[in-house]
C-alpha cells in the first residue's frame, strides 16, 4: 500500500437556495482542486462523489458523470457513494484505496448536494428515509427524534439532569458559531448566546433548534494523490494516515450499544491502529454535529473525553483553539452549515488547510497541527473515521 | 495487485410486484452467496451494493447497513454505489480492487431494486433522472427516447431501411425470450416470434413495446474472495481477469460518436488490456440490452462484430448457443429482467454459473466456456466491462 495525499482542495459557499445546480457546484470546486493541485482535468484518472438527494431534489441522479464531462474530465470512471450524511467520506475512503492499491496516480473527489429547495419538514421527512423505513420511520423516528431519544438516554445513563444537559448543549452550538464567524465559507457567520440556544424553539425535546444543524446546498472537492506525485505538485502534501468505515443496521439491533454508537468505536479504532496514533495525537478533530448531542457522543466515541464528561469540556473550553483537542473550529455541521452528500469532504477541506497552517488569516488556525482525525456518521450508523497528517 | 475470485452467487426470481422489501430480497440472495461459499456471515469483511431507487420508490435509503446487519455481517463497512443501470457491475468493479489490493479477504457484493410499485410511465419519467437533468429531460428524452435516437441514426449511418432494422431489432428480442424460457430466475419466461414484436405499440418510434426491458424488481449477490482463500473454500472459483468503466456525460456533447457509445469503447478496452485477450477469446457475453438497439450497439462496441452488422449476426444465429458468441443466454435484461441496481451483479451471477459448466439442466450451457464478458450500461454513459475467467 502506498502513501496517499490530498494535494488540492475546493470548497463552495454553504447556503440556503443556492441558484446553482449539484452539476455546477460540484463543477466549480473540482476545478479549485484541480488548480489548486497543479494538474489538468486530462490527469485526473477516475472520480468519485457523495451524494444523496440528487435525484429526490433536483431531479438529477448520477451527477458524477455529468459534473466530469463538463469540467473536461472525459470519459474516466466516475463513481457515485451514498451512505446518507457520511456519503461524502466514503468517496474519500474509497478513492484513497485506488490510490494506494496503485491503480491510479491522480483522482478527484467531490461532495454536493442541494437540500434547501424544500421546507424543512418536508426535508426532515425525506431524510428519515436513511433511517430504517419499515419500523423506525413509521413510529415517528426522524433524525431530531433520534436524537432527542440518544440525549434522553445519555442524560439517564450518565446522570445528568436534562436542565444541565440542555446547558451542555448550548455550549456545544455556542462554541460552533463562534468558530464560524471566522469561516468564510459557513453558512450562519453570526455568534449567539447560551440564552439564544435556550429559548429557541423545541423541535423534540429536549432538542431545540439551536441544537440541530441545518439543511445547507453546497460543495467541495479535494484532489488525492500517490507520494511520488504529490512531492513532485505539492508544496505541502497532507498524507491520509488512516481510514476506518463501520455501521450499525437499525436502532433497535444496537440498543445495547444506545447512545454511544458502536460503529464509531470500531471505525476510529480502525483509523487509529492503521495509522498507530491514538487520540492523544490528534491536534485538532472535525465531528459529526448534526446535533449538539452528536457532537458530545462522538467526541467520547473518538476517545477524547470520558463518558458522560464531554459536555463539560465544551463549557471548559477544553474544545476550544489552544484547549485539549480543538473541535470542529470550522463552525462544524451546525453552523458552518450541512450539505449532506459534500460535509465529509468539506471535513477533509477543512483539516487539510489546517495541517497546512493556512487558517492564520482567518484567526482559526490550530498552531502548529501534525494529525487531524475526521468522523462522519451517515443515517442510522454508517461511521467514516479519517485521520489525516501533515508529516 | 491479487486475482479475485468469486466463490459464492445467490439471485433472486425477477419479477413485478416483489411482497419483500429490498432489504429482505437482499438478504436472502446475500444468505444464498454466502452459503454457496463455504463461509459465515461473520467472515465477511466489507459489503458492497447497487441500488438506484431505494429512496424514492422505497422510502428506504442506505439498503447496505440495513440488510448487512440483518444477516449478521455486524459493523462492517457496507458502501452503497448508484451508476443508475450499471450500479451493480460499478460495485462488483470496487469490490474487487478491495480484495485485489490485499485489503479485505471475503467480501460481498449485492444489487437490488424495486422498481414495478410505480405505474411503468411514471417509472419511465423516474428513471429519466439518470439523464441530463438541464437540458435534455425538458426535450423529451426519457430512455425510450434517447434509443429512438440511437436507432434513427444507427439506420441512418449504415443505411439500413428502418423497417429492416426493425426485424433485426426483433430477432434479438425473440432469441432473449426464447433462453429465459429456461430460465427459472426469469421475469418472461415465455416465447414470443418477430411478428408479437413487429405488432406490439409503439413506445418512441422506432422502437416498440417487445423493444423494450421492462422494469423488475429482484436481486442477487455474489461473495468475492483472494485466491488464496477461493483455493481452500470453492470447488470451481472463477476468477476476475480484467475490468473497466468509463463514462460520457449528457449526450449533447458525445454527438460524434452516438451512436457507437464510445465509454464503452474505452471500458472493454481497459478491460481486454488488463487480461491480455481479445473479443475471439470470449465464450460468452452478458450484455445490456435495455433495448434491443442497445444489444446490438453493445455488441459492436465490444468488439464482437463490425459496425452495422450486428442484427444481421443476430438473425443468422451467431449469438445463440454453438454461434459465434453467445450472448444473453440468459434471457438478458429484455426477458430475465431488469432490476436496475442488481442488474450488474446479476449478469456476474450469470457468467459465473457458465463457467463453472452449470446450466447443463437448465439446457442453456455454453460448452467449455473459459471467458466471459459483461458489458453495463447505465443512464448517460456509465460503462462498466468486467471479464471472468475459469482457468
Amino acid at each position: 500500500m502506498r502513501r496517499v495525499a490530498v494535494i488540492g482542495t475546493g470548497h463552495s459557499k454553504f447556503m440556503f437556495n443556492s441558484p446553482k445546480t449539484s452539476v455546477e457546484m460540484l463543477s466549480e470546486v473540482a476545478m479549485d482542486a484541480i488548480n489548486e493541485a497543479n494538474v489538468k482535468p486530462k490527469d485526473i484518472q477516475a472520480v468519485y462523489v457523495g451524494n444523496v438527494l440528487g435525484d429526490f431534489e433536483e431531479g438529477q441522479g448520477m451527477v458524477q458523470s455529468f459534473f466530469a464531462n463538463d469540467i473536461g474530465c472525459f470519459n474516466v470512471p466516475a463513481t457515485r457513494f451514498e451512505g446518507a450524511c457520511a456519503s461524502g467520506s466514503m468517496a474519500v475512503r474509497d478513492a484513497f484505496m485506488w490510490v494506494a492499491s496503485g491503480f491510479y496516480d491522480i483522482v478527484l473527489v467531490g461532495g454536493v448536494e442541494r437540500a434547501t429547495s424544500m421546507s424543512v419538514p418536508l426535508a426532515t421527512r425525506t431524510f428519515a428515509m436513511f433511517g430504517d423505513s419499515r419500523y423506525e420511520y413509521p413510529a415517528g423516528f426522524t433524525f431530531p427524534a433520534v436524537f432527542a431519544l440518544l440525549a434522553h438516554l445519555y442524560a439517564s445513563r450518565y446522570s445528568i439532569p436534562l436542565q444541565r444537559l440542555k446547558e451542555q448543549m448550548a455550549a456545544v452550538t455556542v462554541q460552533s458559531h463562534e468558530y464560524a464567524v471566522k469561516n468564510p465559507n459557513a453558512q450562519f457567520k453570526k455568534a449567539i448566546s447560551k440564552e439564544d440556544v435556550l429559548k429557541s424553539f423545541v423541535v423534540s425535546s429536549p432538542i431545540q433548534l439551536q441544537d440541530a444543524c441545518p439543511f445547507t446546498d453546497g460543495a467541495a472537492a479535494v484532489v488525492l494523490a500517490s507520494e511520488e506525485v504529490a512531492k513532485k505538485l505539492a508544496k505541502k502534501p497532507v498524507y491520509f494516515a488512516g481510514v476506518g468505515q463501520s455501521s450499525s443496521g437499525k436502532l433497535s439491533s444496537q440498543y445495547k450499544y444506545l447512545p454511544r454508537i458502536r460503529a464509531r468505536e470500531i471505525a476510529s479504532r480502525q483509523a487509529f491502529d492503521m495509522a498507530g496514533l491514538t487520540p492523544k495525537d490528534m491536534d485538532l478533530c472535525e465531528l459529526h454535529d448534526c446535533f449538539s448531542i452528536a457532537a458530545m457522543i462522538a467526541a467520547e466515541g473518538l476517545g477524547f473525553f470520558d463518558y458522560g464528561t464531554s459536555g463539560e469540556a465544551w463549557e471548559k473550553g477544553e474544545t476550544r483553539l489552544g484547549g485539549k483537542i480543538p473541535i470542529n473550529i470550522s463552525g462544524g455541521l451546525k453552523a458552518k452549515g450541512h450539505p449532506i452528500g459534500a460535509t465529509g469532504v468539506s471535513q477533509v477541506y477543512e483539516v487539510t488547510r489546517q495541517l497546512r497552517g493556512e487558517m492564520v488569516e482567518q484567526g482559526r488556525q490550530v498552531e502548529g497541527a501534525r494529525y487531524g482525525i475526521i468522523d462522519t456518521l451517515g443515517g442510522d450508523g454508517v461511521l467514516l473515521s479519517l485521520i489525516l497528517s501533515a508529516v
